[in-house]
């Protein structure tokens, strides 16, 4: 087992960037790391209890999409209503199918494995968030405490 | 006071984005971190005199939108002419109602603060940009210089 | 020469978003660096025989346009019909314009530096990607042997 640290600073709200927090901090805990997650800006999002996270082709041409979709709906299709739920849907089943766990199912392996899961407290009062929206095993916290780990960290990662 | 570095490679150039770089820069300065920031590519758009930054709700599907305006406007909406100046303009307001710096204030308390901000000559003459559109508190280095500052970080952020 | 060592997580697939990890690469290895890229979700884009990178303006204010494009094809006009290819295009022809090498050369650079390149096999399992469609040079592993290297990195970074 390691000593290491991993400090992670979640600031997306996206379907797709909320399996790399969850998915590198669980890794770390399995390797002995002692890990926490800051949650600020959109990254408050993961920590909702009902999350429904949506992903967006849009303004993203890397994303590679199912069933030569591309050919279909070439951009300006990407926009058309409903789509991104169409996505996100696609993208929630392709995980299931190859058994890539969802992202509450990697939220609570990350919580059993004692990664410190920490909400933005500015960010909380900025957009008028409800703490009783958040999962409860979570802290509350500023950028300034958050630093006290991150500055100890092995492996600092902005995501 | 601590004798910590922090390292920050600011890369977007959006309103939203704009906030971290400064936000955590300006934290760490506080705690006593030597700290630079090295802008690149949208990055640079941070150290414009008037920088008149937008954000787009455009393929942010995590974005808490105002006034459940995602109920009026579902995706499409988001692209229709105007959008992104509404929600700019609500940004700014709703950051200054709840008390929070603008971009530009954050950025004064870096300078104040002796953060080093670092403009990136390669993106500089890229983007055809002239020096006399940024701020003057600033350094024009390419990404070597920045790696003597960032090898010796105890925390380096890509944001 | 240093004896550091730099991690880089690439999670983009984006014309625009592959040039900052080899960029960051190939100039660590050239000051000393000992080098890993770990290539993830969109990431693995980059490592394609063929890439065809596309950059996209929806979403990204930050860009700026050329030609004051912007001026007109305000917002709505980046998601015509065939604006992503002419803005992929304009990128490309910008860059050698100014010099700076392309994407395919900037990643050749990275492997006769004996950066190593590291495909997620996650990922590739995820979406059904052929190893037959990435270049040669590269390894293949998972996040827990990234992280043996990472932890002991001077510099780790989330692009």
């Amino acid at each position: 087992m390691s000593d290491k640290k991993l400090a992670i600073i979640a600031t997306k709200g996206t379907l797709d960037w909320a399996y790399p927090p969850f998915i590198l901090a669980s890794t770390a805990a399995a390797l002995g790391y002692e890990t926490q997650i800051f949650f600020t800006f959109y990254g408050l999002q993961l920590l909702k209890k009902n999350p429904n996270l949506q992903v967006s082709p849009l303004g993203n041409p890397g994303m590679p999409m199912p069933m030569n979709m591309d050919k279909w709906f070439p951009v300006i299709g990407t926009a058309i209503p409903g789509m991104q739920s169409i996505m996100s849907s696609m993208m929630k089943a392709k995980m299931k199918k190859k058994g890539v766990a969802s992202v509450e199912d990697l939220r609570d392996l990350c919580v059993e494995a004692e990664v410190k899961l920490i909400a933005c407290q500015m960010t909380v009062d900025l957009f008028d968030m409800n703490s009783s929206d958040f999962i409860e095993d979570i802290d509350y916290a500023g950028a300034a405490t958050f630093f006290e780990f991150a500055g100890e960290s092995d492996i600092n990662l902005f995501v």
